[in-house]
């Protein structure tokens, strides 16, 4: 028999998802359910919201982009997600934004699970705001209006689908290849799916305004004159310093919910406003804290930049599908030498 | 033909070193040379210091132990560290600490290389250890005692075999299991090595002390009377608030030498300092900016508490290795759709 290395332990490996796997996970669940499923965690997590340690993403800005570390923990479990967003990639053939994520125990520090978070983090992100519609949009919103066809596009259309009972999606970009993938992807998803030529087309009897576009600029997709009273908007493409979609006149007439202040004040499209302009905490209307949309003429704006407990969220519940689905490997990553002051000696029993 | 998923493109993949596939690369190089060689990539950084984005690192304290996130940047290469610190989880079979870690490219945010860092970390502990010895201890110094047998101990020894020269190693640890485990593995390595039945007796002649024990507590391993003139003390244990080895009037004898001031006023040996008490960095005595060592009966304390840019060169002398040793694979770690705008749709056509 070949002499072979002794054989890791079981506590060295940590589960991985790829990204093949987690298309697996995806495909194997349904990309619907397991954003209504992965909403019951990101709630149920907003709803503990003063367990969690929040600290505000790490970021190192660079002229290309970004690059930043989102921690957090429930003091049980710590989670952090790596993501990138360097808006010039998309020209160069790269993703604006790729990212993976960790979940560690609080209790030994291991890591329990890595995975990829680029595709987990388009369906959390959907999620979230899938939840934020269904406590702030008008009740029996039936029609969506999607500004921006890019990545998100179809996560947030079968989202809110799912979740808040949109029956249409109005579909508008600047570039039209954009909006005819989006009407392909959404094709057999039931929703009536509409291609606009504008903006204002597109928001025609929307309750519900989905703005995601990408610049890394303060851009302007949505004037005042635009937004009639009564709708929900939902603004997710304005997450960084400098980086806004909204007009600063628009966000005066709302009321404007957000995940964590510190950050959307620095990121979010509130960026344009006094740094003591209220807000609301979207975990004090999930927890009945606060109430949400109080009247039907009322706009409300969920000012959303993503905030660590999200992808904890995410990862908690991709960690619960894994023994159903298997859709894993084991990764060797942890150094466990049978005794813990013998590093050395195995490094030297690795030799064959 | 079976239908299969088309396959992810390339730029999905990113090089995984595993802890199994660093121990091959500890082995095909050797351990000392290895040390040797990433001493010179950390002196390489030390030089360049100013052209690195340095933070204090992100820590989630418990009552357990401490996770940390170590990210720095050169501006060209992004690297972040895990690393968690849990004392009593040697008592309970886990590993003290355990750590992974991950170079990026800043231009489009890419992650590069994932790889184990628990063996690794005691690589770059010891090289960074003997770089500063080169520079501190008194010429020729040819003994080492080595204060705490643990799993930092035999990479010490080797590395200040190595680089710096010494002869003879004269271990003590309170444990004497774990001297025993220490005199076996340095069996070969052409050191002349000697168990003590004391600290005083470990230093018995040593122009090189290093303190490297584990209490996460203020522990006084050296006395002020044990400490004789003109030795250098690399003084590794001590590396986070509440956890020192050494007697405050040692430090008062010491020309104290740090990697970064305000991580080290925290974490190191000084926090039993005032806050402007005179240390001088490292790296201005790598490039030649302030002198070292100044007269034969000095004592110089090197206040080692482990600083991001030498896990960023440690991780960029492994990326350096992969082609050469081929000691890694391709993890599907991106997702990186035909088209960067149709995340939606490379989902669902994995779908067979």
């Amino acid at each position: 028999m070949t002499k072979l290395p002794p054989a890791p332990s079981k506590l060295a490996f940590v589960p991985f998802v790829s990204v093949e796997n987690m298309m697996r996970i995806v495909n194997t669940i349904g990309a619907a359910k397991m954003m209504a499923e992965m909403a019951d965690y990101i709630e149920a997590d907003f709803v503990r919201w003063d367990k969690f340690d929040k600290t505000p993403r790490v970021a190192a800005h660079s002229h290309e982009g970004v690059i930043e570390l989102m921690p957090t923990s429930d003091g049980e479990t710590y989670g952090f997600k790596y993501v990138n967003g360097h808006p010039a990639n998309m020209a160069r053939g790269f993703q604006t934004v790729t990212a993976f994520g960790v979940l560690a125990r609080v209790d030994n520090g291991y890591p329990i699970l890595l995975s990829e978070m680029t595709v987990l983090t388009a369906l959390r992100t959907a999620a979230t705001s899938a939840v934020a519609a269904k406590h702030l949009a008008p009740k029996n919103a039936k029609t969506m209006a999607m500004i921006g066809n890019g990545a998100q596009c179809e996560f947030q259309a079968l989202a809110m689908q799912q979740i808040v009972g949109i029956e249409t999606v109005r579909l508008f970009d600047i570039d039209a290849t954009a909006t005819e993938k989006a009407v392909r992807n959404l094709a057999d998803t039931g929703l009536k799916v509409i291609a606009c030529t504008s903006a204002e087309d597109a928001m025609t009897g929307a309750e519900i305004i989905t703005t995601c576009t990408a610049d890394k600029q303060c851009a302007t997709i949505l004037t005042d004159n635009m937004v009639g009273s009564g709708v929900h908007i939902n603004a997710i493409g304005g997450d960084c310093p400098g980086k806004t979609e909204l007009h600063r006149d628009i966000l005066l007439r709302s009321s404007i919910f957000v995940e964590y202040p510190p950050q959307t004040r620095i990121e979010g499209e509130i960026q344009q406003l006094d740094a003591d302009h209220p807000v609301t905490e979207l975990w004090q209307v999930i927890t009945g804290k606060t109430k949400g949309r109080t009247s039907s003429d009322q706009i409300t704006l969920f000012d959303s930049v993503g905030f660590a407990t999200e992808d904890f969220s995410a990862l908690r519940y991709v960690y619960d599908q894994l023994e159903a689905t298997g859709h894993f490997v084991e990764l060797d990553m942890i150094a466990d030498p049978d005794d813990p002051r013998d590093l050395f000696g195995m490094v030297q029993r690795a030799k064959v």
